[in-house]
């Protein structure tokens, strides 16, 4: 079988994004910056309610994926999309960047995901923040028949979505897919997804970092603070530090830092000259991260290619690159 | 019945916009800048070698529409959506920008049009150009049955695509609505839309113009000159003067001419400082200029609105803008 860098698994998503008051997160009871999950009755009405809005292919481990194939990596993604025409968009959108992806399509009258995006901006410093209510449709019946061992044998790296603990056919899915990997002597990456995800699935993630099922954890500063039950985060990293090989804690414009069984290294975020929309910003930061990791690089070259990428990707609205990542390799070579 | 400023009668297609290189439009045979009908095999074709792409309602007479109600307008719109996921977000962006658009949707497996636009970059001046596909789809079923004849009376300016020309019970539609209209002795709006449109509709819209079927007539420079079958716009003038009572003609950064019976008034463009893509310059130029007239303004302050309009949506991808316009209003006054 064809080999791959990293192969992922998670909610396939397309992203309807809106611009909107502070004023209407309030109203709609979404707390802002986070991602609230909504039945179908509800998304329609929120969707009535939101302002005209652009599509576009989301879910964050498959717009990690996209940024490893847009990096020059080879990538393949695992996840359900229902035969209708945003899942169409969304097939479209993966295998256009170059990312091997068959799962098939659910049938039947469930539709694919939507994640409604809210963008606010502040008024004073510009900056936005996306708030996220997504109808997870298709993605529910995603399970461990959709698990492909063979794809998963053939990647260095398996990248899972703490979104998909919302749904229990998709942990056993997840289950399965730890499994093979580790079977195979292969990594397995981990992302914490939001901090009101860890709220949901604190027990069950910690229980997974324990038991060495995690080789590589990704998280903010807020999930890596909500993870460690603590508002402070040098004790969330006391907590963590030595659990996993590695686990990378970013922070936006404050860089990240990067913990190993013995070290802990802090690297400044990549020059930015105008955020746009953060959206996708954590994914792509994934992205270039394990692109450099399933590339031999050393831990902080891993680190800035990541925070290349997540500088690209909040240049425009949207969760994934506009343009081909690949010149960012060359940058950190030069 | 409510009254409006503008109803305008389009094509009601969701753009899929993607960036490409200019060697994609010749392998695919599409005239760079202008906008070719396909079929649905074609569309499909062309969409399976087109890369990752966003998704935002389009449909030139659409985006004029939205703008002259995000510029605080009474804007209604009367198209032909099919009852797919794509008619559903046609139909909440046009109401979420407070478009009135009550046109009932096509029944059956005809779906809704689609405009796939490539966006080129100029790699020295880096300025896009957009070259368009479309599949017009469930667009060709308008008729004259569509023509809510109570809506044109209560519309002070009728505005028409001259892209309706490629279907003839679209045109059957386009008669009803002029002769409503101009029975009401209200205004008739139309735009040229596309040079290559021009080309295949040259006698028609002569004899609409020469029959005082337009009062208001939108054009660019490359239209113009199509229309006047000369390369130099001054003939292309000359033979245009004194036919409607306005003749708009864009010339991008080099500003617009408006043509009056017997004046011709040359307008700057608006300073921008970044374009990112031109997609929907003109039709944003159409809104600024449409509420302006139908707010009793100048001939003057009409243009500069236009160009205020249209300077926004040139700020981002997609042909509509992304935040409300009505400020520019205010900033006209000033």
């Amino acid at each position: 079988m064809e080999q791959f860098d990293v192969v992922g698994l998670g909610n396939a998503i397309v992203d309807i994004l809106a611009y909107t008051e502070e004023s209407f997160l309030d109203t709609h009871a979404l707390p802002k910056g986070g991602m609230t999950l909504i039945d179908a009755p509800r998304a329609a009405e929120l969707y009535k309610a939101m302002g005209a809005a652009t599509e576009c292919s989301g879910g964050s481990a498959a717009n990690t994926l996209a940024g490893i194939a847009s990096l020059g990596g080879k990538a393949a993604f695992i996840g359900k999309v229902a035969q209708d025409q945003m899942g169409k968009i969304f097939r479209h959108d993966m295998n256009a960047t170059g990312v091997h992806f068959t799962t098939p399509p659910l049938l039947g009258t469930v539709s694919t995901a939507q994640c409604l995006v809210m963008v606010t901006q502040d008024g004073k410093t510009k900056s936005t923040e996306r708030t996220m209510a997504t109808y997870l449709g298709a993605c529910k019946h995603i399970s461990p028949i959709d698990i492909d061992a063979a794809l998963i044998e053939a990647s260095k790296v398996t990248y899972l979505e703490g979104y998909l603990w919302d749904e229990q056919p998709a942990k056993r899915a997840i289950e399965k897919a730890i499994k093979v990997a580790h079977g195979a002597k292969k990594k397995v990456a981990f992302t914490l997804s939001d901090a009101f995800c860890v709220e949901r699935h604190r027990a069950e993630f910690w229980d997974m970092i324990n038991t060495k099922q995690i080789d590589i954890l990704f998280s903010n500063e807020r999930e890596a603070c909500a993870l460690g039950e603590t508002p402070d985060l040098n004790i969330a990293i006391t907590k963590l530090q030595g659990t996993c090989d590695i686990i990378v804690i970013t922070r936006s414009e404050k860089g990240a830092i990067i913990l190993t069984k013995d070290d802990a290294v802090t690297l400044p975020a990549a020059p930015v000259d105008q955020v746009f929309d953060v959206t996708g910003a954590g994914d792509l930061y994934a992205a270039g991260f394990l692109y450099g990791y399933t590339h031999n690089m050393p831990i902080e070259k891993c680190g800035m290619l990541g925070s290349y990428a997540a500088s690209e990707v909040i240049k425009y609205l949207g969760a994934r690159p506009m343009s081909k990542l690949a010149p960012l390799v060359s940058k950190l070579s030069a």
